[in-house]
């Protein structure tokens, strides 16, 4: 790389202003953001986007699944594409970093090497990626760029085919659309996003960057144990067959044998129900959620023989039956060695802390890491929150993650 | 007691007849009855019992609240009345023999009697109390006989008042009726009741009779636990806020503190719910529902310290807020030892083991307990069953439990 080449930086006050103008749109009095997908304020932040991808002198593409890209020619008609982004929708009543930081950092980039006139061996596309929240189907966007939506997945849709139906007519993309917006692997050099942790990993450690090593595998479980309703009056408490119990013993052993096995993986009992549910009746049965996310698909092998394990002693223990339900199983999606590599070397030549980690949090990078080369830039995330108003990252923080951004796709793609 | 008295029984084909003939008013494909109160089955159950009265040459009385009795004047027009009953109504498919065994009872003693002319001290009345198992109101009869019905009770009824009022039209029971079923405490030389145990103390002691001590007093709590819903994959393990880590330390903190300090007491958790409740959502809110019961006042007060203290406890452990909001509070009713002092005698003088123990379980005997002197008699239930169609006693000792029954009447009431 040319030495004026890592002189450059994004233009920080241009990035602010339209970081502050996209959080207004569908902003909370909180100062959060609430952009589910394809809502009014949600369809308006990408009105906003495109209006910043044309005044840039930027191309606006719009694929078959709805993602929205700037897109930079680098004048080669055969050139791959480096795909780099994230996306502008939002959970209910989240917050405004989320995907957000990743699309505009994206679109900054582009401007960045479009002003500076950097010659490029690939294409340039921030890309808007449509539903990673998933209001409808979490990753909708990039799984259909990598042709993981098939038409049973689609039906499997939050809601219903026919609520997608409804909404995907009212946004012109169809059914038929979204399983064509499948491109081919060959045509793309490799996929980027930088994003906030979500996590207190990197305030924790004060370190600047963190660079993903993987997307964490989820595997989840409906956990159900069996007793005996009884009155609670009557029946003895020794020989009762009460499966809140079973269900109590097993949520606290979650908790315990992760810390002291699995230090590096988190589990979770989201939902619990007891019936039949009643001050003087002693549960017969206990219904509860289980879901827990590593790294390593041998760590969640291990992971679910250890509590599943422990759950059938748990069941034991209070004379229970117990009935156990596999659901979800998301495999772990390595981030691509070289991509790390560039992205370390970027933040050493920014004077930036790094360190690895790997993602607890799905990304439409996920998607992507199957199909072409792929990496993640993480910024810290003040006290973890995430998925809130309470959302934050510091400024300096979501600058300096673009720049790292900018010097990992100018290590990739310039030309000169 | 005259020695002809000591050798009079119960004629135990004809109890056994009509106890099998009941059975089938409402029976249950499961052996067990479906009586709600006011249902078909129960109003049919009503008029058959009103026709077994008048059919043995008693007189078929209703009072306001719709208590149906069989009465047998002593002659003596100042007379007290031995009330002697239970009750028709059951749970939703519960089982043939709570309620039903001890109304069938006092009609047998009744017809005894009668047929034996033997001259008593009291009238005696052979009483089946409306609702005992609360389908609108707990206790509903035999509150209105003792009068703690009170218009703003009545207002907070199952259903809510103006499905109270729609039935009592149907049936011809009136509010004001209701209201007005109250007797003078003095009218009542006492009140006996027999009624299967539904626990499996006696069973498992190999006992023929319990005598009652009291009616155990039963105290209820909201317990509601506030942490931090947090993202289930990106919140480290250490750090996080989980409601549901309190509360199932609490569940089986409460098992063990009964267990090991309050071997004759019962504590139920009977329903808890996580909030907001997804499968990748680290609760922030678990709300439980908490009772315990107790024969003794100082023990109630007790377990009331103990168990708040271990819920704070709970929640400090893992780092949340705590709220408890005080429910129910009954008080434990005794019986009267006069009553438990002539069941005891009854007992020994027919060669049946005995022995006292507080009943877990509310009964009709609990309104009158605090009215006029009062005894409860109980049989074993096999296996404890109860308020169910596994509901089981033999009928040896439904027989014995009738013959106790009897014998306590003939001594307190027989005049010659």
């Amino acid at each position: 790389m040319k030495t004026d080449l890592k002189r450059i930086r994004v233009n920080e006050s241009r990035f602010k202003d339209d970081f502050e103008a996209l959080a207004k749109i569908g902003g909370t009095p909180e100062g959060g953001v609430n952009r589910t997908t394809f809502s009014d304020a949600h369809l308006a932040a990408r009105r906003w986007f495109r209006q910043q991808i044309e005044s840039a002198g930027l191309e606006f593409r719009m694929d078959g699944a709805g993602n929205h890209s700037a897109f930079l020619d680098c004048g080669e008609k055969n050139a791959q594409t480096l795909l780099v982004g994230s996306h502008l929708d939002s959970v209910p009543f989240g917050g405004r970093f989320d995907g957000a930081l990743g699309v505009l950092a994206a679109l900054e980039v582009l401007r960045v090497i479009r002003e500076n006139e950097i010659p490029c061996r690939y294409h340039l596309e921030a890309i808007d990626f449509t539903d990673e929240e998933g209001t409808f189907f979490p990753l909708q966007g990039s799984s259909a760029l990598v042709g993981k939506l098939t038409p049973d997945r689609l039906k499997a849709v939050l809601g219903g085919a026919n609520a997608l139906q409804k909404i995907l007519d009212i946004t012109g993309i169809t059914i038929e659309g979204l399983l064509a917006a499948q491109r081919d692997p060959d045509s793309l050099a490799g996929y980027l996003e930088l994003h906030i942790e979500q996590g207190m990993r990197l305030e924790r450690d004060s370190v600047h960057i963190g660079i993903v090593s993987s997307i964490v595998g989820i595997r989840s479980y409906q956990v159900n144990f069996f007793g005996l309703a009884d009155h609670a009056g009557t029946s003895e408490m020794k020989t009762r067959k009460d499966a809140a119990q079973g269900a109590s013993e097993f949520i606290l052993t979650v908790r315990k044998t992760l810390l002291s096995d699995y230090p590096d993986c988190v589990a979770n009992v989201g939902k619990l129900s007891l019936e039949p549910g009643a001050f003087n009746i002693v549960p017969g049965t206990a219904r509860l959620a289980l879901e827990f996310r590593a790294a390593e698909t041998n760590q969640l092998d291990s992971l679910e023989k250890d509590l599943i394990q422990k759950a059938r002693e748990a069941a034991h223990h209070y004379n229970l039956e117990i009935e156990i339900e596999h659901l979800a199983r998301y495999p772990p999606m390595p981030m691509h060695p070289a991509m790390m590599d560039t992205i370390q070397a970027a933040a050493d030549r920014l004077a930036l802390s790094h360190t690895t980690l790997a993602s607890r949090a799905g990304h439409d990078a996920q998607s992507l890491a199957a199909f072409c080369p792929s990496g993640m830039i993480f910024i810290p995330s003040v006290e973890g929150a995430s998925h809130s108003p309470r959302e934050y990252s510091t400024w300096e923080d979501c600058r300096n993650g673009a720049n790292v951004l900018l010097h990992t796709v100018l290590e990739l793609a310039a030309s000169n």
